[in-house]
């Protein structure tokens, strides 16, 4: 057997072992009894340390260098840079920082979610403040082993290669661009007539409504499911992907829109390549990739006119939802209404780059200028004043609106907007091969627009990095003028 | 550290790599899509690895050696001497073997379900050899690690130091106690006015039901759950109990005696000592002492004349079934009908010791006296007439009606019975211990009941031999008398 095959099949093993946390994480998240939690953290805690043996010992550095010398395919060639990643990121962390890492997220965030509700920033802070600083430590030791900035290295576990320095100019670029237009955008709605929702929508009526939206799209239900939970989010293992949302009954689009950014993961995760099972390349890429995925198909598909036409169909003629609130043009707008939100994930599309700019920018300042953590609530209301030109009026508005921070997740923030801007390079390439997408669209026809992504994002796994594979699909690395297009395309 | 605390800290980490196979296992059976079952024996082949590698090491079976001369108390012996047994069990068996058996009884359990629909036993005929074959392999390595009869070794695997021989007396007197009651029970309730139950009764309400006597009955539904599986079980991992049914519009009884069945061992398993959590010492008893459980439970408890005045009072009152086939009378009746059947799931308790007996003489012959296996069909029909003096019409309701040989389950049998003795023992016991149970029952009041089981069997876990326990408990060892005094003071 040669190196290479030996370190296939350790990776094998190692992504068995991130399958089974996944249905664990899944079943913890819909299933799972509320005092079984201590066990299930065990049954997860054990996991990680399996996978972190199998994948982080010298006799797999060792492997690493000796199979760089055998003949290797191009293909083979990526899953061994992926291996040699997933190495240097699990390896170079000694474990007693993991477990101390994985600790004190674990406190912080059980306090923070007490501090979200008494928008009291101060009791969660010395834990944020542990938090920070062994997150500090941890982006040392691998920025020194990735040759980049700490920054940088924070970001790079979510979106390899991506950096700190593109993201600002981008961003800033971004930022350029969005706040006059924001207000114009604003300015312009104010005079649009829209009618509200006046119906309630059951969760039941939701549920069988996003299940033929998911059916519609090409969702296989041999190989997934649709649960409940509290925060969404796409789980599961190879083959067995699993989405969960959450109803509200006055607002449905909430949970249908939710469904769509879901199963635009989905697809993903399910179109990955059988060939590359179980190994590093045949991974899903970055977050950002996954999150252009997503976006694509809740914003750039579910929210145009072509979607809103099918779907107002849809709620007419098999649901008998036949007010006029429920006709094309009124759900169109009010899937794209723009307002100055508080709160991130409750923001439309245009608004959404600025909430996570914010936060970039203040990531930056924590990782690089090294503030006092005690300024956080006072930098970012600064700094949404200085995007927002508004006031936040409290902190559970503010800072302690999202758990990333509070759970040790930091350089995720920017993967969200890389995703959106990437969903906007695709689908206007989409647009160009495909002529007539919005007339299939309204037809409820998703066909060719499945198949198109499944052959050109889908399939390639991590056999290359995202801006190879946007450069082989859209001829261009990312882009914000796709993006910036668009917005002005749809709203203006 | 000393050795034995190595040794505990390893078969923690054994323990937890079978909770998330519990959690697996449940998942496939109850919310699994379909075509994930690929995936999932994958992660569940991968687990399996990770156990055996874990456990039967050279370095386990030194440390062992070692920690015999360490100064343990009774309770840490008993421990490491379960630990023994496992690291007996598990590394006897070279992993050539162990694969092969995997693979081999999950091809002829596929080929089994086709054989049964079809009835036709010639088709997987080749499969059961193989399958025999090799456990017959296994048997003489375990039979001589274990220093038994091969049979004996295949009993052993699913009931610590039960042996051929002894049950093999208590059967024989089993058997000649019961045929010849059999007829007269039969003839006897020939002349009993049984009204049928004409109302069907839907899925939602016998769920219902279920869980309001699961509730009542102490389930502690903060660590556990019910949900619905083709074949019934009880499973999920420590502190993590999940039980499941299935549903028959037609014949509510049998989901809520099978409820209660599983509720038996869910009881159990909830209540194992939380001192010896993920220790060897830790696990329930064997399965013998595990169906004791459930068969109290179901068959002491809920088919009383007590339980049932206490169910028709709720089927009357909380769920206004109101009709006389509810009478407590009636249901009683139902529920202690005797029956000739050629299904022994679908057999009540008095014929049921008799489909096991069939069982064990027909494994005795396989392992003992190596009949040819083309013969399994005529030796069962025979053992059939000879039990029940009846003819079975096809091998569907003969030989290829239970999974368990197919599965390469050979030696589980017995416990069924075993259990039902212990049962009946450990009932005789209890009605001595707590005065006025049948009066609690009638009101729904079990609270003493599950003290009992909990103080006297379940915290006991694996500190001590089935045979100790029942010493302790009732004076005495295993007993079949207790079991023929119920069965007469029932029917009689």
């Amino acid at each position: 057997m040669s190196y290479y095959d030996r370190l296939k099949q350790i990776f094998h093993d190692a992504a068995l072992s991130s399958d089974i946390a996944g249905i664990l994480h899944w079943d913890m998240s819909t299933m799972m009894p509320k005092n079984s939690r201590e066990n299930r953290a065990d049954q997860l805690a054990y996991l990680s340390k399996v996978r972190h043996e199998l994948i982080s010992s010298k006799q797999v550095g060792d492997l690493i260098n000796k199979a760089k010398d055998e003949q290797l395919d191009n293909d083979n060639k990526a899953n061994l840079r992926e291996m040699e990643r997933e190495y240097i990121m699990s390896s170079s962390l000694p474990s007693h920082l993991v477990e101390k890492l994985s600790i004190a997220s674990a406190k912080c965030e059980g306090v923070w979610e007490e501090a979200r509700k008494k928008s009291d920033f101060k009791t969660v802070l010395p834990f944020l403040e542990e938090l920070v600083m062994l997150t500090k430590e941890e982006s040392l030791i691998l920025s020194e082993k990735l040759n980049c900035s700490s920054y940088d290295a924070l970001i790079n576990k979510f979106e390899p290669q991506a950096n700190e320095k593109d993201i600002k100019i981008i961003f800033d670029n971004l930022e350029k661009f969005l706040t006059p237009l924001i207000d114009q955008i604003i300015e312009k709605q104010k005079n649009e007539e829209m009618l509200p929702i006046n119906n309630l929508m059951s969760q039941e009526q939701q549920k069988e409504i996003g299940l033929f939206l998911m059916q519609k799209i090409g969702f296989d239900f041999t190989r997934g499911r649709l649960d409940t939970s509290q925060h969404p989010f796409c789980g599961g293992a190879y083959q067995d992907i699993r989405i969960t949302t959450r109803y509200n009954e006055k607002d449905p689009f909430s949970s249908l829109e939710g469904i769509m950014h879901e199963t635009g993961h989905a697809m993903y995760e399910l179109n990955l390549p059988s060939k590359w099972k179980y190994q590093p390349a045949g991974q899903s890429r970055g977050m950002a990739m996954h999150e252009s995925q997503s976006l694509l198909i809740e914003m750039q598909i579910t929210r145009s006119k072509a979607f809103k036409k099918f779907l107002s169909g849809v709620l007419k003629n098999n649901f008998n939802f036949i007010e006029a609130c429920w006709n094309t043009d009124n759900i169109y707008k009010i899937g794209t209404r723009v307002n100055k939100s508080y709160i991130r994930v409750e923001s439309d599309e245009v608004t959404y780059p600025l909430h996570v700019i914010l936060r970039f920018n203040l990531e930056q300042k924590i990782f690089n200028d090294n503030i006092n953590l005690r300024d956080i609530p006072e930098l970012w209301n600064q700094e949404y004043k200085r995007l927002f030109a508004k006031e936040v009026d409290k902190d559970s508005n503010g800072c302690l609106q999202d758990v990333h921070w509070y759970a040790g997740l930091f350089g995720y923030f920017p993967t969200y907007s890389l995703g959106a801007l990437a969903a906007a390079q695709l689908a206007s390439q989409v647009r160009k091969d495909i002529n007539n997408l919005d007339q299939q669209i309204e037809k409820g026809n998703f066909n060719e627009l499945t198949k198109w992504l499944k052959l050109n994002i889908h399939t390639k796994a991590s056999l290359y990095s995202s801006n190879e594979i946007l450069q082989q699909v859209t001829n261009s690395e990312l882009n914000a003028k796709y993006f910036m297009d668009y917005i002005k395309n749809r709203y203006l």
